[in-house]
């Protein structure tokens, strides 16, 4: 018997008294700010204050007689753990017998019961979902309240940082260019407003960024666009004055964040709206939904159209991608070399070797911030999909086996992301076959050629393959789209070999940017992953159509001492040799000290 | 100016009075029988009748003041010349600025009209839509008028052939077993009857065949299916006293096929019907439908389970199969060998040369039927898409060039099909160029390994690659699935690299066989098409799952007098020589005439 949690019994028990207050039978609380943003800032974490549980992903479903946690397979161990002692039911998603949520709420609601949810922390299509649901039994949804409100006494407050100016140089198109193309989109879709509460599609269309998430260079906010007006709705607070400036110069009408639901509500429609009811927020989309059905006009559920816009870079935001990429490619070769040299002779730990590398690229040009925390495990720890390093838990790194690092950051001209596993010391025959075929799959997807239309699905095999010959797998997807001093993950493509419902079709267009990262975890042994980012390109045109292919972006060595030629294929070690001969090229100029580009002379190497 | 074409002028004056008389406003003829074949017997050609146009794929619109056709990019020319001087009016799909059917009958029809059609052809789905598309005009459909039946006055009868059985023996499975299979699925879905109408999947599933479809040994044919009772609907006259026996054994019900459609509306529904809406004609499905609604029960459109059933081999079936295509394969060797050593010496025309193999074809043991017309085509001839030789039209065969031969069979134990391209004289090094990158893309997909979860899209680049290296690519699918003594192109898995809307999204699991036939097209010039059958097999299974690979199942020897190495990669090459000693060691005993053993041994040597 384990103790009992009598902070979660109690928080709950005073969340329950509000359900009742307020006339609600279940409350679901699901992990996300109003936005659908993959980071949530600590406001947001109202899972985790009534449950305990804080993993990325997690919903917390509370009645009078039950409170239970959906989490799926990376969290189970996570979840049991932190659930100990108060009385939340784990709900394991995906295992056999395991209600989903929808059949759990199906099963246990009552006619006439209620259930309730922040309105503004899920988003609309999944609200209409569980409209339906709920609708099929004659029970009802209250979504107006956020019942943490009354309850979470010392919640944090909304994050709140100054917002700040992005060249028009710097970004290659001006806020009005890109406002222009929207608004083409907006006629092609015969609607007159769009509302946008991507945070990172608003921060790439206004060129302003924020602060207010985590690694993310984003300000909590609203757009609405009309075919004569911009109206940004962001916190007061975080308007500086070059910012107040900006937005007067661009007809850019500021209000305040807190006011976005009042607005809209007080709005008169005069045409159809356009908006992406996998990002717009539940709340906010009943509100103009309702609106619209009384007034006659029709709500666009189409993609946001600056989601495929913000995918596909300019020649601009190329040209400063593809030089911030090198100069963060020659300081992560200095780290690697730092790692050698060091590793066993000076005290190092995971967390160490992190900080290590953080304060290298801090020192690097424009260096903004991480594009995400640096990721530094050490042989079984690197196997764990989620494994966070920090200063305390920190494994020693000795000299002997393979330390997987995965960082990046953004810088004024970009945003890194890249990942290498370096050997430190002696390492097995089986991790380098490991290491061969991964190294092998990475290069093999880089090289591909393909049609236009062609989706990530069409090409993962490639970066799969030469895993899959030695009947291994890796259980993430293969790629990525990447922000231009934004978030590190974007979409709307990406490399996946699985359809899933709902999956995004967007098709891979010259001029976006991608990762390709395959990976081997061998649980309790190691783990790699090597990861570049690449730009698709051009190739050829003719009379069959266009053909594409990838650029690399990332010239890092890959460690030849964890390579045996003997499982590669003849085509795979020659893509080496180009590439590494690429690397010392590119990269070579980069670098300052002698011993280092000796060092790398010899790391890359024709094999 | 052209010629009036007066029969069909005369044909449309008769139909339009038909149409009149009936109260419709608009009559659709599309191209299908009652069962949505792939090919439709000389009853069913009523567009071609009323229009003159006898391509594969193409809808007719009459109204008062117009007729319009509709077919794709592939038929442009043909319809163009075959509508001349009938005053019928030529829309090209997918080109700028022509509307859709949908489109066009949108646009003209006025509310109050009626569009017409036999209900029979069309499929339910798209029935549907039409039923949607005019009921948002206020306008009807009258589906149950066979306007042709009363002016075609010498039309063909309907196809009426006998019927036979095949053994269990020779099935793998009986019908007893299979229709328990399909009835565990009809309980899964909640369903107490399944209405089926695909031709392939009753004969599949009641080991019945019969001879209505050109190259396709199916009968005409509908089936219903309860928990205690299967009634199968066929003509009459095609019950052999063996057929009969076979059904009184085994508990099927003998209709009549011509009262399906009464036996339908008497009908008294007892639970929740399973159609697939996709393979169900319309008029069927709405007599069902209205019945269901009344009776408040659910129609549960899945696709036929029968369908993935059929696709997955027994493994008696797939013994059967590996044999005769070995003898298959053997004879396409012996043919090859007679082109090369005949060709520039005797009589040789595209025509002569499908009469030569078809012959030789009959010879083997249980030959039943081609599984299609054979296709041979030279040189320019070969990169026309739908080019058929003719007895008057075909091309002499010179002692230059390539001849390429696309053929099949049907015999007791399988159905076959396979694609060679053949060297008849001098080729030119860009021929050799494209036959190698050919050769390579069927061999480089043969070697596939993917893991349980694989659609055909996963792995389409593997055959299209080599070519689309070159810039090069080809306009059709690059597999398909095949019968089992069946039609040799059945779903629900192929192998595709575009996504299309309801485009199929069947997994290929071990038991599926399906072509591998990349190929060049270049317009005046030359053709070239390699198609293998290939069977998907396990290769391994482990923690990570399960992983699939592909075996040949054809061998017949590469030309290797069109290879050019220097335009191979080494993996390919190696791929080419393993397949080449597999054919020799597999076919060569099956070959017994020492000069062709002879030749085969030099056709199959190691480059």
């Amino acid at each position: 018997m384990g103790t009992e949690n009598k902070t979660i019994k109690n928080r709950l028990s005073q969340l329950r008294k509000k359900m009742k207050e307020n006339g609600i039978d279940y409350y679901m609380i699901p992990t996300s700010d109003f936005h659908n943003s993959e980071y949530a800032a600590d406001y947001f974490k109202v899972r985790e204050y009534f449950c305990g549980f804080d993993g990325s992903n997690g919903t917390l479903i509370v009645s009078e007689k039950e409170a239970g946690l959906w989490t799926d397979g990376r969290y189970f161990i996570q979840a049991e753990n932190q659930l100990a002692g108060t009385g939340v039911i784990l709900y394991k998603m995906g295992e056999e017998g395991v209600p989903t949520m929808d059949k759990y709420l199906a099963d246990n609601a009552k006619k006439g019961e209620t259930l309730g949810f922040d309105g503004r922390v899920i988003p609309a299509e999944s609200g209409e979902a569980l409209e339906y649901l709920f609708g099929a039994k004659k029970s009802q949804l209250k979504i107006d309240k956020d019942l943490a409100e009354e309850v979470w006494t010392d919640r944090p407050s909304l994050p709140c940082h100054d917002m700040y100016v992005l060249s028009d140089e710097l970004c290659g198109k001006s806020f009005n260019e890109k406002l222009a193309d929207v608004r083409a989109k907006m006629m092609e879709y015969n609607t007159s407003m769009y509302l946008l509460s991507k945070l990172d599609d608003i921060m790439w269309l206004t060129n302003l960024r924020g602060n207010d998430v985590e690694c993310n260079p984003v300000a909590l906010s609203y757009a609405m666009i009309t075919n004569d007006m911009f109206i940004l709705f962001v916190q007061k607070e975080e308007i500086t004055d070059e910012v107040r400036v900006y937005c007067q110069n661009n007809d850019i009408v500021l209000k305040d964040y807190a006011e976005y639901a009042e607005y809209l509500s007080e709005l008169v429609l005069t045409g159809n709206i356009l908006i992406d009811k996998r990002n717009a927020n539940y709340l906010t989309y009943k509100l103009i939904a309702d609106k619209a059905e009384e007034s006659g006009y029709v709500i666009e559920d189409k993609e946001n159209p600056t989601e495929m816009m913000k995918a596909i870079k300019n020649e601009t935001e190329l040209k400063n991608i593809r030089e911030v990429y090198l100069r963060d490619s020659a300081k992560l070769t200095e780290f690697i070399y730092w790692v050698k040299e060091n590793v066993g002779k000076i005290p190092m730990t995971e967390y160490s070797a992190a900080m290590k590398l953080d304060s290298m690229r801090a020192e690097l040009p424009g260096f903004i911030e991480l594009s995400f925390p640096t990721i530094s495990a050490y042989n079984a720890n690197a196997a764990m999909a989620h494994y966070e390093a920090t200063e305390d838990n920190a494994a020693e790194v000795k000299a002997q086996g393979l330390l997987l690092v995965d960082s990046g950051g953004t810088y004024m001209g970009g945003t890194t992301d890249v990942t290498r596993t370096i050997v430190v010391g002696e390492i097995s025959d089986e991790i380098k076959k490991h290491y061969t075929a991964t190294v092998s799959g990475m290069l093999e997807l880089a090289n591909a050629i393909f049609k236009d239309g062609c989706t990530g699905r069409n090409v993962d095999i490639y970066a799969r393959r030469p895993l899959w010959d030695i009947g291994i797998d890796y259980n993430h997807g293969t790629g990525h789209g990447i922000g231009y001093m934004l978030n590190v993950h974007e979409g709307p493509h990406n490399i996946r070999w699985k359809s899933s419902e709902g999956a995004n079709k967007a098709e891979l267009k010259p001029g976006m940017i991608v990762s390709d990262e395959p990976g081997v975890y061998i649980e309790g042994s190691h783990g790699i992953r090597i990861e570049n980012i690449v730009e698709v390109v051009n190739r050829s045109e003719n009379e069959y159509g266009k053909f594409y292919g990838f650029d690399h972006l990332t010239y890092v060595p890959i460690d030849l001492e964890a390579i045996d030629t003997k499982c590669m294929k003849p085509d795979a070690k020659e893509l080496l040799n180009k590439y590494h001969k690429a690397v010392y090229d590119r990269v070579s100029p980069l670098i300052k000290d002698e011993k280092i580009k000796t060092w790398l002379k010899e790391a890359t190497k024709e094999i």
